[in-house]
């Protein structure tokens, strides 16, 4: 019976290393050590729960070929349907491509791989999906259950079999997301019976510590083309983040396609080539939900948006002021005229267009920006005059007031930079959610402000920082600069700074409620779309266990790296096996010696 | 005539923002605004000078389907003539296949794009290469005449020609990769005109300030396949760089088949799909030499050989010793016994087997290490039994002797670490060429010894510095790390850096001839193939370029970023086209806008 003894030998040996391949960690969970195979026969049994919030009943429908996806209207199938049949042909696509051989868990010459016995073998032969409530409407201001709980256990001595339950469509894309984690593919002898799982029996209940997980993406400074940003939604919603905030102009660029203005971007972007048109954000707003991911598109104002006056140059103070220095964050210089009928107007006008197209691709939160409004540039704005805080503090107040009170009337939660609130400050409508990206007091003053807050700043969370000074530096600065050339938030943030950020020192209990979670920002001067794989993961990983597993363990303790980094460097592996280009965590030999490359 | 009046305006109106699109800079050249097109017919005419060495009558055939380079000894061709007419190859798919529109270079809404007028324009018809001298033995230890010309200019009124020469195929390989670099595609309605240069006439005389220059690529800590490494030699090939330096061996990994010692790589690989056959390695050489690019193999001894203790315990001392902080640089530890005829058969049989394979494939130069050896460690090692200096030192000397005598014997110059010069300090044969790793004061002190050296230190030219500590901390340690986790060489070296790094700080005049050139080296931690490109592109096209063009001005003078920075973002464009995904320079506005980006 040498079989047999193999069989035993190799369930020995693939006690794993990685104790837990879901990444972010799940809530609960309970790992076995034995095997089981998928060999692409099993079948998905799928229970829809209640019908739908009616004003969802779209359709989507994806390309093969493109994988464009295209809404319907008027189709019988509602969001939750159509959301949860296409993240089961994407699950059964992980689950079968992901080729994921985990040789780097394993000591070097180690029999770690499962020996198929087509006589013992235990086979999956069934994957059960529900969701058991009412599909919730993803565009109202509240939190989604995103809980799921995902079993694999046996039926019997040679069948097992996965059930996954949510509440909501959102949730059981979570459940199928955990579930394609917990497979490798086995390179032995055996690639035709498929894939394995060492983890029976599988037990995970599930849910996020943050409602909001997300990403800021900047694509004005760079452009990224349409295709970039449906892979960073994929990998989002495989790291359980639900939010990709578009940061999609800026003082550089104007790559947004208004139909009512068609100059804004034709002469405002920096090619024709370098524009969503209003087609490509339906796409993008569409690819997204269907992932479980909300987009939420950001029109930074009144700065940021020098890019205005390569149209309208009337409507723009200040436009490329030299040396910028003083008058903007960075060149060109450029904000909004803050008491301009012609503003007013335009403001209107582009949300008259842009909000209800956001409202029927199902989105309910927009940002107006807010950050780095310079007052020194305010003077050469004749519609305020003076850089004196008592003049431009009214103007700037009426021209915010009047753009949160558009954005709340077409159905919308405003969102704004925390300068609005906390350097003015400004009185904005309670319900406006704050947007934090200074430091940790930041967040602590909003939420004692009474206002709901998103974290996530630029000592910890931002992802451009660290790769040199971009400006060119003048003969005359460069003693000042050389020989580092460092930036303003240098170093470069790594997933360690990431993952041991206290977003919550200093919160009082009482307001915890109002901290909805937070973002890591990928800026874009020194980023476009050749890099974002690297720039972005698995960094943005560490982010998404902190948001959806918080960072330390039940006894209040940060987790330690001998816990997190094997499990991150699992999870970039997963996500390469997916053609994501991240970043390495560590050399393969740390992750074969766990323990032995300690300091 | 509106044609002809659009023709000027177009030809005044490309007056070119980036001045100079070869990088790195050439040594003369003087280039005006006229555009000439290249529409696919142009003939190549090729003249090979005198017949070349016979020792290098190789015959090198490329498999146009996997790009794969076979070598066959008994052709009648000879190198010069193999590299020339596969770098024609070459150069014709990237001037019709780089797609470079430089729309960045250009202020947004110009009409910079040149008009095609079947009438008027000026064609190139004709482009001669000539190789002028006898090709020189690439195996010998002295520089290559690596200069050339390159010409475009009119023959008549409506047709141009190209003149290359060369004395060496090497010069006529940067003279063609010159030429490449010199055209643009027009988006405008012309693409079946083809590309066009908008530089015409062009005079160029150009020769290198380094005879070294190369990037140093670790593939034991992450294993890079084949691919990737071609990929580098193609790109190192476009910046002029002629030197591929590979780690190829490290206590991590040992992933060099050794085809009389099958277990080395066996054992010691981290998986038997991450190992360098025999033929792998010949083929990385072939398609080197092709491409005008050395190689030149590093098996680093005595420290940095722990993996080989995976199939060798025997000869190797102190292996993985835990705690390992002070008996190595990281884990795991272990070297090489330094007094142990084991260890002497070892590497005579590694040399005996490798050493002839390096030198059939044109290997000049061989690297034996000698970095980070660790006296701590030596009094585990039984042969030595002490950590004292003293008793360390001879039993050194003796070994590394050996080990460059049978390098020397076997007709390669022998490339150390700079330690094994300037720490211990060992007597080395006066032809050891020093590679100087620490700092600038090193370079100083090995020419001080009459050694030739190659600079490029941690502090300015280490490309994985900078992304953060990797090992594992301890909870112990955490504070302090935390919260910014960088690593002993932060922050990041970006291009500034690099670029303005003063290498012959210090060097007396009469020592220059020694310093050889530099290294940018790629230690792979924290990086594999999946961002190799990111990272090392293009900060090591701004080390290129400072071994070729150095960094100053004819007046000595650093040349200024507004001089650099859009040469540089020109060449990453560059890089991109061909499929290399290369960092970002900067933001398109800035250089859409010279001049306005200061600090």
């Amino acid at each position: 019976m040498v079989r047999i003894n193999l069989l035993v030998l190799a369930t020995a040996a693939i006690s794993p290393i990685v104790s837990a391949s879901v990444w972010p960690l799940p809530k609960e969970q309970s790992l076995g050590t034995q095997v089981a195979w998928l060999d692409g026969k099993a079948k998905f049994h799928v229970k829809y729960g209640p019908a739908g919030n009616q004003s969802h009943t779209y359709k989507y429908t994806r390309d093969a070929e493109t994988s464009r996806v295209t809404r319907r209207k008027t189709s019988k199938k509602g969001l939750a349907e159509t959301r949860i049949d296409a993240a089961i042909d994407r699950t059964k696509s992980y689950l079968y491509n992901d080729n994921l051989i985990p040789w780097m868990f394993h000591k070097k010459g180690s029999d770690w791989q499962p020996q198929y016995d087509k006589k013992t073998a235990i086979v999956i032969k069934s994957i059960s999906v529900t969701q058991t409530d009412p599909e919730p409407d993803n565009t109202l201001d509240q939190p989604i259950d995103e809980s799921y709980t995902l079993t694999i256990d046996k039926v019997n001595d040679r069948e097992a079999a996965v059930v996954i339950t949510g509440k909501t469509s959102t949730g059981v894309l979570h459940g199928l997301t955990s579930l394609s984690q917990l497979f490798y593919t086995d390179d032995s002898s055996n690639k035709k019976k498929g894939v394995y799982t060492p983890y029976l029996p599988v037990s995970i209940t599930d849910s996020p510590r943050f409602p909001h997980r997300g990403i800021n993406l900047d694509v004005a400074r760079s452009f990224y083309p349409v295709q970039n940003i449906k892979s960073l939604i994929d990998t989002l919603s495989w790291n359980k983040m639900n939010t990709l905030h578009i940061h999609i102009t800026e003082s550089q660029s104007w790559p947004l396609e208004i139909k009512s203005m068609p100059d804004l971007a034709a002469k405002g972007a920096y090619t024709k080539y370098q524009i969503y048109s209003v087609r490509d954000i339906d796409d993008i707003y569409s690819y997204a939900a269907l992932r479980g991911i909300r987009v939420i598109m950001e029109i930074d104002m009144p700065g940021h948006t020098a890019s205005i006056a390569y149209s309208r140059p009337e409507l723009i103070a200040n436009f490329n002021h030299q040396p910028w220095t003083g008058f903007c964050a960075q060149p060109p210089c450029g904000q909004l005229k803050l008491n301009s009928p012609a503003v007013d107007k335009f403001v209107e006008d582009l949300f008259k267009e842009l909000l209800p197209r956001l409202k029927s691709s199902g989105a309910g939160y927009f940002h107006a920006g807010g950050d780095e409004y310079n007052t020194n540039s305010a003077q050469f704005d004749e519609t305020v005059g003076s850089n004196e805080p008592s003049v431009v503090l009214p103007k700037l107040q009426r021209f915010v007031s009047k753009v949160h009170k558009e954005i709340l009337d077409a159905g919308f939660t405003p969102i704004a930079w925390e300068e609005m609130l906390l350097e003015f400050p400004l009185d904005l409508d309670p319900r406006v959610i704050i947007q934090a990206w200074i430091d940790n007091e930041s967040v602590k003053k909003v939420v004692d402000k009474g206002h709901r807050v998103i974290f996530g700043n630029y000592k910890n969370w931002y992802l451009d920082c660290g790769f040199g000074f971009w400006l060119d530096v003048t003969p005359e600065k460069f003693g000042q600069l050389a020989p580092a050339f460092t930036d303003y938030c240098s170093p470069m943030k790594n997933w360690k700074a990431i993952y041991y950020y206290d977003a919550l020192d200093g919160i009082p209990e009482d307001k915890l409620h109002l901290v909805l979670g937070g973002e890591v920002h990928m800026w874009s001067e020194q980023v476009d779309g050749q890099i974002l794989d690297a720039r972005v993961w698995p960094r943005a990983s560490a982010a998404a266990e902190v948001l959806w597993s918080w960072n330390r363990d039940e006894s209040g303790e940060y987790r330690t790296q001998l816990s997190v980094t094997p499990r991150l460097a699992l999870m970039r592996e997963r996500m390469v096996a997916r053609g994501v280009q991240a970043s390495l965590v560590t050399q393969g030999w740390c992750l074969q010696n766990p323990g032995d490359c300690q300091y």
